[in-house]
């Protein structure tokens, strides 16, 4: 096994991953800031394919058009200079005061407008360096106190912004897809949109559903106790993964942007190995905070981590689906009538099929045991090459 | 004001609510069993207005005909004596241990032939009690390890489920629709559709998602860390509250079912604003359990407190909502601005208006304050009636 | 009832606490900062009778004697001409970044000697402004991976730097009790000393355990998941509770830091009912972030509401406590049994008593109903003032 | 590597965990029951060392005396043919309806009369069957609602228990030490001594407190998030790791008792490396249960796994240990620092000390990077065997 990763991983990050300074809630900056240009050698030395960028990242707020332009002249340069790529990019639409009740469901109506107008100005930068998903989270559309927002009014305010960005790039003519990123708390006491479930049923309800995905990211799922490889699943099974954030998050607690496999490791696990057999074909995203303990040696052995953690499972998956003692026990525990259906005879077939209910014998279906543990177990070998 | 329930108010209870016998996983039963029609009676003297039921709370597991036709016979008087009406009941799918590893999704084919056919059955029987509302707890699909649940085939065989039941409902024509429950875990490590969004988005992808809505229960959502009344308002935007159930829950823990308004106090008067003002007309139905201290006096008081803290909350929020004081704050707070469209103008409108952008005085937005606090002790006040 | 507060109810607040910019993970300030002798002036006027400090609140970071002598003699002045008192003050030993892996634990040992060294100055001002009790709150102190820390060396470095700071307290003859706060999470993965049950623990292993106690802070516990009231009533039990922070959480996740009565009402409410009715006698300390989408007139009306709060349900703890009916509901459910021994008579009375065991009627006693849910109702009725 | 069990691994089981059928609060039985003797048998030959009991797994309550001596006498003829020992037992205060609000701390000063005899009778059985340890989970111990439980008072019962217990076995002149075993709720809402630190801090107001420490579990601190080996850390850096039950728990949710591993690998991958290498000398107790999706082969095949687990973590947490890249990656991250004294000089050369405080610089100290992560990804690749 080779743990060295290339282009062909697909791994991409954020330049707000590597590029964090360690500002938190309760201290101040502990690392120097990293010029983009900076970050877009070094993740290409490491092996990535792909950066991503807040249109602040990229181009301080404020800027003016000359700043802007000398800002994307350089940054270009950059991806030509290392192959690298921008498969997605995203607005920061949290960081400035002005959206410290929300952007797009802001009860302000101006904040609102800019908020768009905002969002739009960056789908033409995302577009021009090419990228092909534009990711929208909504960080800050929630509230902390109950009457402070109505919800149901601000699902409509939503779904306006998100109908009109869908008409934007369809006008424009750009080869963009949406992935809204969900999220239950924090920076906001409660946020709306709050886990994938939610998004991808607010996306059913837009003009142009087909445009808009979702952009899971790990630890967003596991701050409300969420199984993140059934949320995927579920996203991959509706057709909507459009984009995946990948880090690690030790349970219920603040949002930790651990790098991945930190936290839960077996959540992981399976992660990986969903997203490998699945057919999941967009970029493996990093959106971790490397540990403000960490100096610039550490972010880059932390965004190091990352790709290695994801080999090595990527490694151990194949390797657990492709044992025969394993294919043994997935039969044991019937997977293989899972994946069968209930009720090829249609209704009429199951109502009349008197071994279905009046002649089945309970107790004896009843006691067949499932054999999960011995699966399990495997399982864990597997992981940790004790077999 | 009175807090004495009247039919009136569409107050519901469900036979295993007040019937619950106190054992949980540490513990054996603390109450007797109580006789379906002893709770018609009890809770038509409390003030309710309805009663629901699994299938086996009004006819044990595994009853010849005979016994079912007698039981179904005796809960039928009792109705017609106290006027209680059946809004809805759901199929007891968890308690037989071959439900050990789900119903609609167990690995055992044969089992979800049964499940189905066990649901099948009593639909019958609430079409007959005229019930409207069907509900679905999937309190067992799910998985307490990786390999043991293919997610996408499972929800595969979740659409399946649901689609033969609607085909059923609309073949039979009854006047009857389905209310999904989600959980996020408990029994199962993690369960299927875990919370409201989860199965609003599920029910996109069925045949006939019209007769498709949700359960939601207070205290499944808490369990998830998740704002209620924020998930309320999204199902309520979605068209798709069918049913509720009401009880208490204090945070990310176990299953509490306490009574109404235990638990998180705040989230449920904001939550009776919410149904009080949105047009919900379903039933209000209690799902509680009364704790296993109590003896059946405890048992009567609690279900009458679940009523009573409700009628209380109501008059609160209403009072709260007509106070002109209240009124101004909501202004001040620009909920206003927030039931206006964006763009009105539409997308051409907006990118041709400079001053949502290009003059967009941005730090004078940025430093209105949005007078939340100021709101939220209004509302504290009017709860607490200390106004 | 009046609800305006007066210096005799003992309502305290930090600097830090109005004085919060609104700076959080993913936002920067919303509001101005303030001036020190400005919060004292307003915060005397909305009727609190303390304030309170970290030292770099006071004086900023790397101030110089001179401007150090300044600030203090303009707060002393504001305090003088206020009446306000300062009964408690504390280090920041988690703002800087040479604090980022910790204060008394850091794994550097000069950062630990420095740590040491910035309290013990500000102890002298502390005890110069005539404070009677030193917070410390050990923020930075834990890790977020597993082999950063020694658990047990850092619990040695821990006990070794409050040793030095009781010595010194001694030494110099200060009046000056050690209030240690516990907190599990945020902004380390994992804090050590993480509840107030770990932090009493700790101090039974210090040279001068008497001259140390808790502080605890109602949203650290409730991030754990903790009932508040218990935690405080076991640290009251211990004799240990020698100042208290109060403030709003909403269950399990990030640092809240609501007002007063935000999040849990219920836990508020039970936590004024036992600190008024326990003895103690110390300040009723607000520690709380007014959320950064309020201007100033929020973060004074959030003061405000916290006091207000604070006073409504105190009043309706008396009254509950008074209730007749209430008093009745308490025997019912047996609490005056609990105040009395189990065994007055000693173990050989205990082991020679026949019907405490042999002839005991296990069956009848189980069958008792503990009348909680009556008894808990009625709280309810008191708290919402529907009785 | 052999990862086959061996007596000298310590390894031991509660009767109630291979024994545990299956009942949860949504369901029935899914195993039949487990005779003492054939748990006893099957654990010996899976390589276990040690059987434990409460005094209802062995002899049904309300078992007379004649059926009593049998049970024991069969159980320890098992005993005696397989060469298991019995290292520790327990007391069942919560199964049975008279415990519905406590036994030390119940109400009803005859239930805790009833409760104290109950143990003591099986504390002589523990001594008889030469158990060292005796382990209390008051897991009924707490309460739903505010007013149920004067908490205060109850921990003055829960003292008054204690000290009890402790004067018999030192008046039988047993050779017994107690372990009270933490939990923060369920099956009560909230439980008494909730956290390890809480039973810490508890045992410190004991009139014997050297008889007494804790048996923290796995699954129970992680119900409240807390990191558990920093909470094994505390207590063995208090002296008092009497005990310890092993287990997995996926985070705050209900109490799940997986097999080892299961849930937070990481976690439990620390746990294994200070266990070993902190002298730790009792035994490995597992208390799980096997999920009831699984048959009697289930059963086994989850003991059998608990017992790899912790052998493959084992070697995993001794190749780290030994590795010279780890130990230098140690020393990069000063945790050798840690270690040493923070003031060797102590107060006084502390004070004395210029280049402690008045020309340390603190920017320089700031910028030094602590390379944990680098450290944490050497301790990933060593638990995957990736190295």
């Amino acid at each position: 096994m080779t743990c060295q990763p290339v282009p062909e991983d697909k791994f991409s990050f954020g330049l707000w991953t590597v590029g964090w300074q360690g500002r938190d809630p309760f201290g101040d900056a502990t690392r120097r800031s990293l010029d983009p240009v900076e970050s877009v050698h070094r993740l290409a030395e490491l092996g990535a394919y792909g950066i991503t960028f807040h249109d602040d990242d990229l181009i301080p707020f404020g800027s003016g058009d000359i700043a802007r332009e000398a800002a994307v002249k350089r940054f270009r340069q950059a991806l030509d200079a290392t192959g690298l790529t921008v498969p997605m990019a995203t607005t920061n639409l949290f960081t400035h005061p002005v959206f410290k009740d929300g952007a797009f469901t802001a009860n302000d109506r101006d904040v609102r407008r800019y908020a768009l107008r905002k969002t739009l100005r960056n789908i033409d930068l995302a577009a021009e360096l090419g990228a092909r998903t534009y990711v929208a989270w909504g960080g800050r559309e929630g509230a902390e106190s109950g009457a402070a927002k109505d919800v149901r009014a601000a699902l409509d305010r939503m779904r306006e912004a998100f109908d009109l960005l869908g008409q934007y790039v369809v006008e424009q003519g750009y080869d963009l897809r949406f992935a809204i990123e969900p999220k239950p708390n924090e920076p906001r006491g409660d946020i709306l949109l709050p886990t994938v479930g939610h998004a991808l049923a607010f996306i059913e309800r837009l003009e142009r559903p087909e445009l808009y995905g979702v952009n899971p990211e790990v630890g967003h799922e596991q701050m409300a106790g969420l199984n993140v490889p059934h949320g995927i699943a579920q996203a991959l099974w509706a057709g909507k993964l459009f984009h995946i954030d990948l880090n690690g998050q030790s349970g219920v607690k603040y949002d930790q942007d651990l790098r991945f496999g930190a936290g839960d490791l077996r959540a992981a696990f399976w992660l990986v190995d969903l997203l490998e057999t699945a057919g999941y074909e967009g970029p493996r995203h990093f959106d971790f905070k490397p540990p403000r303990t960490e100096d610039l040696d550490g972010v880059w052995a932390s965004a190091a981590g990352c790709m290695r953690t994801y080999l090595i499972l990527k490694e151990r998956a194949a390797a657990f689906r492709a044992d025969p003692a394993v294919q043994e026990a997935l039969c044991a525990s019937r997977l293989d009538e899972l994946a069968r259906p209930t009720a090829p005879d249609g209704l009429a077939g199951l109502l009349a099929d008197r071994t279905a209910y009046e002649s089945f014998d309970v107790e004896a279906a009843a006691a067949r045991g499932m054999a999960f543990e011995q699966l399990d177990q495997l399982a864990m070998d597997h992981l940790l090459r004790a077999r």
